[in-house]
């Protein structure tokens, strides 16, 4: 059975994804219907995308990813589809699929606009379902990619830029903050350390200081933060059993900058 | 395969709603069961109601809904079925089946008695895993409606009533409020064009105004509610890229009334 | 269709059930994957321990239960798996899964050493998804359940005591309190009715008293706390319509004691 996969910003607590869902097998019985998550940050497009990077690898070629996270629902931006290497995409053209898309390589993108494949009565406030689960099932049912709509030659884009160096200092960003509290950064463990070699490292997030890495949460204390290399492969920023964002006081939707420094060698001779 | 859609008040904190499925899977395997949302606001029927109305019709004929709002469970109000021209509903006989019911027009209905079709053990309080998931599960793999249990007459029945002209003014109501703080009146936007005309129109929440319609969120800025057609077929009262519900400081489950009047002419004499 | 059903305190913002999910149906496309919650407070191995046993009689013979809740991750704890009489359990060897063994009867137990049956990379933060979901579907598959890794003789364990009685009273605890405020307790209606016999009693939880039982929760006014014998097989107390978590003023987390003494005989003599 074809996959599709869902990532929005609806919550759970409406009826919404449940008829993105319903509308999915009213047209294709024949889906396994998969949650990535719906708890992204409302209208974060940024975070959307982010998530989306970070999950799709995880699934079987062919997926069919659903990335609802539209502001502009209902004005000029388009609903597109890309094909990649592996899978297809589909959502607004805002950005949210071009992290995917440029992970998995994009072969070809088409605006959704063959309304044949929409729900027959379109509102304007909810393409997630009468738009794009509506296009994801009949592509699950064997429509052809291309008779989606015209083919184009962009899409939006979006960009999550590297961690750079100013002043020898490392300035890296916080990128995602899960439900445990932990900070997720966009700095590799190998660039630390590349970058910090055996002297060690001072980091700074807010005023506070980070200046251990750790293989797992339990070798810390509750009290000491400690960067430790997470799941989504980069750096995180964590407490043993406690949130980082408590303790760095970060609001939702914050992206602090890190700044991490090489630690000053011992020993130095002041007289 | 069959679909069973689950419409609930429990949430997703307790492990209520995986033991319904557990239920519904060890019974019959092949169902696919859907969710379509636990996030109603606890106890409220006419919430449960409102939206199972605005989501049936969003799946596949056939579907077994089950909704369960269920304060008076235990007690003497009954379980119930009720099968319609293209689905079957089951739930207590509160009312919550019964705009549903009335939408797509009740052919039958029946009291779940029969015992046969009902976990070996009944608990008390819960009945959606003792009954209501496991009499669904066996009219999925077949069992007859009428097998469940008696045929009864009439069901609990609840409104939502429209919009009432009093003094030459609309009376509307805010019905529901989504996750986005989206109000969903009951009034539609035929009604309002209807009654405005060309003049356009003054409408007031609690003491703040509302004079546009757009087509789209993109076109206001996020200081100025106005109306929009939403996904349910009502206009709804938004802000862009902001929650209505708290810039009009509507409490959870409040209901307030919107008044609706034509706008002045203008040039009208004063003197 | 083999069922994986999921227990974790993961909670459902981001996406890490959804990739637990990507990956299972990646190695085997062929599970029905159940969620029994993933709303378990975080860390609470306890909580964990006591769902997973309450909830997987429900389930199908043959259902592979996917327990995390795993402040350990990436330490010496290892991961296991035991087979019991009737199901599969993997999770970390913390103690979640030693109730839910005990009540089905462990029959063997292994550590998941297996590479063959991981993630390619195994990160040091997300077991879940790298070894459990991994292995769970690889034996979903038909992969012997001895060829994930060494038998080991000894899980680790956990308790929820029963009730005690000292001084001629009951002592219980409140071990689960749901998202509707029932306060689950570890004393049974017959340990309570064999305590208490004609005369009745009186129950006193934070400085509060609960004199009565109910059969249904419509029975009492919503101000009057009471006990009644509820899904999980054992008295909760409850008020209706309305939290007794707080009324009573419980903190998240809380395991109160509660303390029964028979009522007082009537028209005892002082002079």
């Amino acid at each position: 059975m074809k996959i599709i996969a869902l990532l929005t910003d609806f919550g759970l607590k409406d009826n919404y994804v449940g008829l993105m869902k319903g509308v999915i097998l009213k047209i294709n019985p024949q889906v396994n219907i998969v949650d990535i998550t719906h708890g992204i940050g409302r209208h974060n497009i940024r975070e959307a995308a982010f998530l989306l990077r970070a999950s799709f690898p995880y699934f079987s070629p062919g997926t069919i990813f659903v990335a609802v996270v539209d502001p502009g629902v209902g004005s000029e931006r388009r609903p597109i589809a890309i094909q990649t290497d592996n899978y297809y995409f589909l959502g607004p053209d805002n950005g949210v699929l071009s992290l995917a898309g440029k992970k998995d390589r994009i072969k070809a993108a088409v605006a959704l606009e063959n309304k044949k494949y929409f729900l027959e009565n379109v509102s304007s406030t909810f393409h997630g379902r009468d738009i794009f689960a509506s296009c994801a099932a009949h592509l699950a049912r064997g429509v052809s990619f291309f008779s989606l709509g015209e083919q184009i030659e962009r899409i939006g884009e979006l960009e999550i830029s590297p961690p750079q160096v100013k002043n020898d200092k490392i300035i890296g960003e916080i990128i995602y903050c899960d439900a445990f509290g932990n900070l997720i950064t966009n700095i590799t463990l190998q660039q630390l350390l590349a970058y910090a070699g055996e002297g060690g490292f001072i980091a700074t997030l807010k005023g506070k200081t980070i200046t251990r890495v750790y293989s797992f949460y339990a070798q810390a204390d509750s009290e000491e933060p400690f960067f430790i290399e997470g799941s989504f492969g980069y750096l995180e920023i964590s407490l043993n059993q406690r949130g980082a964002k408590e303790y760095f006081s970060l609001e939702s939707g914050e992206s602090p900058e890190i700044t991490i420094e090489r630690r000053p060698s011992r020993g130095g001779s002041i007289s």
